[in-house]
């Protein structure tokens, strides 16, 4: 089944908005096994309307028209659908009765403005609304069905749970419907990872659709298969694991931080932050997590030298002799969170974030990160010559995933530890 | 001028993201008055993107396509853009060379996948891309510049900056061109406004478009002007600006908490956090600010009874006997974060954010603030009931936001902190 989208609105072509509702159109279809061959956005022109309902109607078994549905002099739908199939406007007596329903419900005048959203195509079908004015439509062209719905997010979702996909049912498509496989990976890119999957898993077969999205500080990894394939993707899923597993940090929809609040939960464990460079983000990661409390009490923010000695004891000669930067500070910093916290583990982070606070020794992008409990800490410098911001959601990955890796006496190790590096540092 | 975009990716037809990219081109185009036209999403398929590249070609001056630069088998624009013009894919010396030094400088290996970046169209022309490692390139067909970029919205940001941008600047419109004024507004909704406006400047002009964005914890005000309308634009301007004034927490790009680092730098003076329910997210804001350390020392993320007591030192009897979630405990944290880092200001949270912890006296929402410096500290009782992530952001906003009143010398009681309470509070 070819389904095609046409997104309609000024507000989506000038970067005002971004279009979520497609997605959500897309998220609908997806258990069919049905998906969106072509997507088109276009402004609030009569003739463009008209021209892309003609042309799209021609290759598509079904056109969904979003927007352009509202009371406004700039809603365009209606009309372009009517000039599209060379029909009259005309009121609509379903679109009427709804409109007044509604109002008369919430002790409201009905205005001229409302009274435009019952002119529709003659001889089309409505689609109920009922979390709003306007009414959806549908009617046939160049055999293709044009179903016309709201820009409205809660209005579009009701329509397309309780009416659309509902009468798409008999088009599903049990067989293409797919199975949706996510792992989050810290500390491999993209290129590398690809690479690795090319190397180790030759015979990694078609039916499996391999994608990677880029995030910070994790990259997702999808295996997206048909429903009939279930032992081809078990049997491959094996595989990948036996490649990646260590740098899995979480799977589904669960973040990085999420996965480490229920690891540490189940182990009864706590974790406690000391943070420099990445001011509190840390912390804010982990208690994002709903249930938190029962692996987390307590974070320090040193952002000054003072503070680092004055909350977490960190010695003004090491302070003095190595610098804010520096494994030795690091080390004290992770000492005095588990001290001063109780808490079985600690992490802690001191960093140039930038833009400015760079040297020859110390560029922009460098950090050094402890992590341990009260047997053994490690500790480990990075270059990660980032934006600010990146710069900070990537350490903050680095943290929670050497805790992870700590917890699961997994290798502390891991290869960007020696990767990511200053070239300066390899000598 | 005609400019069409061609988005690419799987993940864009099936609803995994939001197409973010398209707004960021509208957003850099719209100051040369140019708009776009036509915007086609397709996912990752040869054939079809041959198709399109074709098709939109006849109609674009300016052809657009977005994504599939990367190294994965699924990054198939270069590949198509040879097919589309009848040329052949091969090494680009420019790209190799961009490559190598890209992977130099970052001591990283040069990999097969990424040895596929260097695979272009012959006699296309580069465009650099400072921000990764895959190149843009463009070439002529059907009297059409088709101009391929990265998917990565930071590195698609610096090559429209950097090169496509500027070449566009003699095509620019300048009478088409608006001036766009943005305000971001704390504890104010879109429709609240919107009424105020209507009714404290009933005369407002059609000329002055208005627009409002819900964003967390701020809300985005619009308005966009022809560069002709400059004393209109500039009348009109005063007049919203003595109706929101106080509400207004930063303008153009600048976030809430830069305009506060700012604020507190121009004045010389310092702040501290004492958290429990946001967890170190106001700390992160601040420090998220490039030259946050010459206001921001220190922040205490006290998520547990007992660190409130050991790290601030909140009473344990204040603690038993109104619970961490009261007046008594904000005050009492805010006095110790000032005690304990000497900084100018402090602000103090704790909160339910639940899912779970909420009570008849204390549902899930409720949020207790104390601001202020060591003359004097003032709390404010919130009932923010969204989901957690949410919940921790606004309380964030509303704890800059109170801060700011508190330096600035404006009204510490604004109109939200009397909305947004919960109905039982009332009696």
């Amino acid at each position: 089944m070819n389904i095609q989208l046409l997104m309609t609105g000024n507000e989506l072509m000038s970067g005002d908005i971004i279009d979520s509702n497609s997605s959500m159109i897309a998220d609908h279809l997806q258990p069919l096994g049905i998906t969106v061959t072509r997507k088109v956005t276009v402004g609030d022109s009569l003739n463009t309307l008209i021209d892309e309902i003609r042309s799209l109607s021609q290759s598509a078994d079904l056109l969904l028209v979003n927007g352009g549905l509202g009371p406004t002099r700039d809603d365009l739908t209606a009309e372009a659908l009517a000039r599209a199939t060379g029909t009259e406007l005309v009121e609509n007596a379903i679109a009427l009765e709804h409109l007044t329903t509604w109002c008369e419900k919430r002790g409201a005048q009905l205005n001229q403005a409302n009274l435009k959203q019952t002119l529709l195509p003659e001889g089309c079908e409505v689609i109920p609304n009922p979390r709003g004015t306007a009414v959806g439509f549908q009617m046939l062209l160049n055999n293709s069905l044009v179903v016309c719905t709201p820009g409205v997010p809660s209005e579009l979702r009701e329509m397309l749970r309780q009416t659309i996909i509902p009468a798409l049912n008999d088009q599903a498509d049990p067989a293409k419907a797919s199975t949706r496989d996510r792992f989050h990976v810290f500390g491999i890119g993209e290129s590398r990872l690809q690479q690795m999957i090319t190397d180790q898993i030759p015979d990694w077969p078609d039916a499996l659709e391999l994608g990677f999205r880029a995030g910070a500080p994790t990259l997702e990894v999808k295996i997206q298969s048909k429903k009939q394939d279930a032992e081809l993707r078990e049997h491959y899923l094996e595989k990948l694991l036996a490649v990646f597993r260590d740098s899995i940090t979480s799977s589904g929809n669960d973040s990085q931080a999420q996965a480490l609040v229920s690891l540490l939960s189940e182990r009864g464990k706590t974790l406690t932050t000391a943070e420099s460079c990445t001011g509190g983000l840390i912390a804010s990661m982990i208690t994002s997590v709903a249930g938190a409390s029962a692996v987390f009490e307590a974070g320090y923010v040193t952002y000054s030298n003072q503070q680092k000695t004055r909350m977490l004891g960190v010695s003004e000669q090491t302070l003095e002799q190595h610098g804010a930067v520096s494994e030795h500070t690091v080390r004290e910093m992770a000492q005095g969170a588990l001290k001063e916290s109780g808490a079985d583990y600690a992490i802690a982070v001191s960093g140039i974030a930038g833009p400015d606070g760079g040297s020859d020794e110390k560029p922009v992008g460098t950090v050094w990160l402890a992590w341990g409990d009260s047997s053994s800490i490690e500790a480990a410098r990075l270059y990660l010559p980032y934006p600010r911001k990146l710069f900070q959601t990537m350490t903050a990955g680095a943290g929670l995933d050497l805790i992870r890796r700590k917890v699961l006496e997994l290798s502390t190790h891991p290869d960007y530890l020696v990767e990511r590096v200053h070239p300066s540092w390899k000598a």
